[in-house]
């Protein structure tokens, strides 16, 4: 069972990706994000790399895709919110989308 | 600029991926389905194998994925509706999927 994120958690990891275009979904302990790429070569590309992460941490993103547009996101199910999971995840999306 | 699909076009084309699990998008003059497979490797799998037949006719769908699942919607965004292209990109990904 992953733990909930603490309010410290909260604003040490969350902070940094609000920053970086992270928002809340409303009514939902998740976090959303749209990347926007050049095409769909490089938006499919981006997600492989994100697939393969998402595997090796056992940790696996909602997104939807459209062409050369990527929406993702992350909570944790088995924990009914956000995770110190999701936080790493988002900033290694970022990192691959960068 | 694709064509929409003609009456006839849609009775050939449609009638078999509609007995195949594919429904029409309410509102919509698109296709849909939702795949579902063991896991997430298996899920992404089969979207990297159909990415590239979508590359390849540049033809490209909207899809989500949540870990083992996988919503796929078909529809020619140039043509404003229904191609024969989403009815052949439809069987790839049937066939992909099997």
């Amino acid at each position: 069972m992953t733990e909930l994120l603490s309010e410290t958690g909260r604003e040490t990891m969350l902070a940094p990706l609000f920053e970086a275009g992270w928002t809340m979904v409303e009514g939902r302990d998740a976090i959303t994000k749209t990347y926007q790429f050049d095409n769909f070569v490089e938006a499919f590309g981006f997600m492989t790399r994100a697939a393969l992460w998402a595997e090796k941490w056992d940790h696996h993103p909602e997104w939807f895709n459209v062409y050369k547009t990527v929406e993702v996101t992350l909570s944790t199910h088995d924990a009914g919110g956000l995770s110190a999971l999701d936080a790493k995840l988002a900033r290694k999306m970022d990192q691959l989308a960068g």
